[in-house]
């Protein structure tokens, strides 16, 4: 097995990521050395994925107090930190690893008045974020293999795996420990337009693995359950609400529907930095829409004639009832969620 | 409002077709002087759409008999003409119109022993599926208009308009007789991966038109309908079962699945020509299966990695029961379908 360098770490001074938006022509490691280029990042999807992203900002908050210091200041401003929080939490609004990412950054920091020490507290949070995370995909993979055992057969969407994460991903991830376990198990990926990361980073990460997979355009999700060629149905998440709403790359919805019209079970995997019980229902969770042209085109080829109107949300929103279980590193949970959600995966960073 | 040159005409002695593999880049009128060359443009899609590949497949006959004369034959050779017609059939599987459309023409031309006269009562058999097309789209919008008189915003897959018919289309011809006359319509078109109809042809066709309307990739159907955006959804058929179980382009069941699932009516707009009850039901019906280069980019851009496994099946079967109403040129039907439909459309022919 051939995997790829890791999505996102910490280098003490930059953060490096894969950048995506290459991928699968080109293996690229972009260097993140201040906060402005992480925000970069993220907004434009060189970055993506709710954990990774949540990742990445904690050491933008980090790099932040880096900042603050080349510029001289000693003591903490909470003004200031607070400011560039929220411009770092405004990057992308779905995805609630995020926001959750730097809070905790944020409130570590701030238990100082002293930059020096609040940066080091800082980076030790964001640190243990990202080591939560490659411990929290671990534990996903493994509850997510043992629930799934006798499902070979697993469809899925967008992309959850090396890419996504510090670890191997989410929903890939329970792929990743199937196979590990040497159990068998194949891969329907769907393309997940507009940015394609189903055949661009699924198959591609897919194919490294030595993991047998098929790509089909989304719309073809239907036929193949249909024919009864999937065995179950595993997707990520980047915003899960108190009732189990939820917020998905565009067309989960979709294959929920789809997974319930044929008798499919439908699982998503993630940590339970995804969870946000703040949130009652799906109603309440912001769907960002992206530019019109990720839907104009394809990878910069235009489909459609110039300047046509177009609707692009970058997410939807699965009805919780539609969901069998929440594969997470406490168990496989359904609503309504018990404490150890709304703790929001504290027990893994103390 | 600003129309297409007609999809496919007859020259006289040559099939003029408008190549839909260009749109909406270039607008192109290509001549098909020879069999051969009216089956790779159907096979390829150069020209494409059920009705419009039939009738484009009637003149292919005229035209193989108009080769045999020029070969010096002046007598009909029944085995000769019989295996290119079915050369013509095989062109592509799924579409009953191609194999009706033949047929039809093959038994006029075979009434006659004398080459010339069978090319001539080829030549009006082809000429009068070309006119029965066109009235039958007329009448569909007609019908379709009235029959979904109170849904102005309609979701729409692939292309069924003006390029897929020797008139104004199927389900976007109810489109069109809407706003003809005067009613309030917008459609949400989804953009029918891999081959991007839905982004290429129908978002070119309403915008010449001067019909509001909205792109989406095919996986933001589902929030489409769950947010109440879509008050019916109405696609086009390349061959109804006689139990309603309805092939079409790769997708459609996704969307009939969805509609039902969030009470939204599905509508199937489809001449009698579509119909085929020598087929019981949906599992009888040869679903193609193209080139996996159609999902793994578009139009040359790449986007999985090179020569990944894919899965390509062009059409799926949508079962009768998720069909609110069959719009055809004698009524919105439903099944279990009555003489009307049994006589294949010849009311129209005689």
């Amino acid at each position: 097995m051939q995997h790829c360098p890791p999505a996102v770490s910490w280098a003490g001074d930059a953060v490096e990521i894969v950048d995506q938006r290459l991928l699968p022509d080109e293996l690229r490691v972009r260097r993140l050395g201040t906060t402005a280029e992480v925000i970069e990042a993220i907004s434009t999807l060189a970055v993506r994925g709710a954990p990774a992203i949540g990742i990445c900002a904690a050491f933008g908050v980090v790099l932040a107090l880096d900042e603050l210091r080349r510029d001289g200041a000693t003591g903490l401003d909470a003004d200031v930190l607070g400011a560039i929080c929220r411009r770092i939490q405004g990057a992308r609004p779905t995805a609630v690893n995020l926001s959750w990412a730097v809070g905790r950054v944020h409130a570590a920091a701030i238990t100082t008045s002293r930059l020096d020490e609040a940066r080091e507290r800082a980076a030790s949070q964001a640190q243990a974020i990202l080591d939560q995370d490659r411990a929290s995909c671990e534990r996903i993979g493994r509850l997510g293999a043992a629930a799934l055992e006798e499902a070979h057969s697993l469809m899925t969407h967008c992309n959850t795996g090396r890419l996504v994460s510090a670890g191997r991903g989410t929903a890939l991830g329970v792929v990743y420990a199937k196979a590990e376990a040497g159990h068998p198990v194949r891969v329907l990926a769907c393309e997940a337009r507009p940015l394609l990361q189903g055949a661009r980073l699924t198959m591609w990460e897919l194919v490294r693995a030595g993991i047998p997979a098929t790509l089909i355009v989304d719309g073809a999700a239907g036929i193949a359950m249909q024919r009864r060629l999937v065995d179950a149905v595993i997707v990520g998440a980047d915003r899960i609400a108190a009732n189990g709403d939820t917020a998905n790359k565009i067309g989960t919805l979709n294959l929920a529907v789809l997974a319930e019209k044929f008798g499919v079970p439908f699982y998503v995997a993630a940590p339970l930095s995804s969870f946000d019980l703040a949130c009652p229902a799906g109603e309440s969770i912001a769907i960002e829409e992206r530019d019109g042209e990720e839907v104009r085109g394809f990878r910069g080829r235009a489909s459609a004639p110039d300047g046509v109107q177009t609707w692009n949300p970058a997410f939807d929103v699965t009805p919780g009832a539609l969901v069998r279980g929440f594969i997470t590193e406490v168990g496989v949970l359904v609503p309504p969620f018990d404490h150890r959600v709304a703790s929001g995966g504290s027990p893994w960073l103390r």
